[in-house]
């Protein structure tokens, strides 16, 4: 028995062997230079749509994930002074995975945790002086996010419409707080597209108008938000992340299982196998389309944004805003009085 | 071991079994309530959309298969006399099937004659008085499509591209020369969807511009073309022939195999499992997101259209069409002189 060879992959730029083969692209390169390839393009991208400025002061939202730590690693190596944010979701490791656990709320080292730590050793390993605000969403607001989903009616099914909530509004306040011009996410190519082609298969008109990798501040005081990473694809993010020695929590939220996105990502992964490069190709048309044919242009409706008199924050309601409201009612519900 | 027993499946109006149950509309029908809910619901469909009117005559584009046999049926049930159109083009069983045919080409009873013979049979069914247009092709203008597409530059793959350009010039001359107000084709809804998700995923906004069920013409002379059975699923159309007793060609076309548009079928199907109605609201949402936010307005080009000076018929060419100039070319390459 012969076993099959394959012919060795080389880096088109120094013949030594490549760590990775873009097909979209028709590139394969060693470990230095795909390193030097993601700077140039992800600074070639900030440039391009106009996402920031050598001056502006960059917040990098942190998971503990790979696309999130390799964004942040991206942009000190940029020369961005980029600080980072990390909120703790009080997350565990989900129903299954510990059998006293049925509540999917961390005790011990559950999967909040873990993601701290991957951050933890992440700023360790840049020698401790970067910047991390960390946000404990059970010490601030009184309750980890699984237990505040189960006790309002958001939480039925799910915690994510709640975790969402959650997340942009801390997100919102620390940029703000912090006086931060920008606020990165490193959402990939993978995540957008799979976003795009669910709010495409629903024709949801108002979400396609906004969907873009750089949002401008609705509201006073709100940072822009940006994707840096949007052209990258997920395994690309992988790579990068492998080569520059990057650790991070390769398990997905235990509560993102059999999401939709989920679905549409696969959807798209193999319609990607036949033609490579679709994925991008269907990302950068919608954006084009946008702005050369003015698509969507007579949907973006201008909402009449007020301000929570509790937060602070922009809000539909008139009162106090969906995130105040919701969590006032997490700890009325949890109050011991009611018990 | 005790076999699984399902409930029997009962028709909502007359409690008699049920022959199909369509979950996006949580409604199971007998034969009779079947066929007599697709006749309203047509009708309700060709109103709504405003098709055709009573006193349009109507040219059916039939090829032998249930969706256009079911549409011609569900029309003349309604009380239009509306007459048929078959093309014959000259396509064999293909490569494979018959092991000396290595050219697609009809030879004896081939794709194209069993087609035929089952539009003949229908006919025949319903006393033989309907009128049938038939065009073939290789007759007409020289050479099948298979052989036409070898000699042509369009035919280097596969001759579905020589084949659409020959099939909308013929439909659109017999229409013309026999007065008829409106062509109808039976694309149903599984046909209609995988169209579109292929224009989305690559953004053609000109494509999407003109998708739709109704197309106005575009030059003096034509037919509107409209598709009577948009909104039903390619399922249900098979279920309305089966009931009706119309025989049919189940094959798909040899050369349609692999199609690009069938994977788009595919994706959609899966879809549908877990989200019945999925393919539907997908559709349905196009539409209305085009007329209510007037998307792709500004992407409609308006083509100053030519006559073709051989064939009368539209061009976007100064000089002959492109039907024309394709097949003078294939004739002169077949001629018996350059052999």
């Amino acid at each position: 028995m012969t076993a099959k060879r394959y012919p060795l992959m080389l880096c088109r730029h120094c013949d030594a062997k490549a760590v990775i083969n873009m097909r979209q692209h028709k590139l394969a390169l060693c470990g230095p230079h795909y390193v030097d390839w993601v700077h140039k393009q992800t600074a070639r991208f900030i440039d391009e749509y106009g996402m920031f400025a050598p001056e502006d002061r960059v917040l990098v939202a942190v998971s503990g994930g790979k696309d999130s730590l390799a964004l942040w690693d991206i942009l000190l190596a940029l020369g961005y002074p980029a600080d980072g944010l990390y909120i703790g979701l009080g997350i565990g490791w989900g129903i299954g995975h510990n059998p006293d656990d049925d509540t999917g709320e961390s005790e011990g080292q559950g999967y909040s945790d873990t993601s701290y730590g991957y951050i933890q050793d992440f700023v360790q390993a840049r020698g401790g002086d970067q910047t991390l605000h960390v946000v404990d969403v059970a010490e601030e607001f009184g309750a980890t996010i699984p237990a505040a989903a189960r006790v309002t009616n958001r939480g039925r099914e799910k915690p994510c419409s709640l975790c969402g909530l959650t997340k942009r509004h801390i997100m919102n306040r620390v940029a703000r707080d912090g006086g931060y011009d920008v606020l990165a996410t490193g959402h990939n190519l993978d995540d957008e597209a799979a976003v795009l082609l669910g709010n495409t298969l629903q024709w949801s008109v108002d979400y396609l108008a906004r969907q873009g990798p750089v949002m401008p501040p609705s509201h006073p005081g709100l940072a822009r938000k940006v994707k840096p990473l949007f052209r990258f694809y997920e395994r690309e993010m992988a790579a990068y992340a492998i080569v520059r020695g990057i650790d991070y929590i390769y398990e997905e939220c235990p509560f993102a299982t059999g999401a939709t996105t989920a679905r549409y990502k696969d959807m798209l992964n193999n319609l990607e196998l036949s033609s490579p490069g679709i994925k991008l190709q269907f990302y950068l048309r919608f954006l084009k389309a946008k702005k050369v044919n003015n698509l969507f242009e007579n949907a973006h409706r201008t909402l009449d944004l007020l301000t929570c008199p509790t937060c602070g924050q922009p809000t539909t309601n008139p009162g106090e805003c969906t995130f105040c409201r919701t969590w006032d009612r997490v700890r009325d519900r949890l109050a011991p009085s009611r018990t």
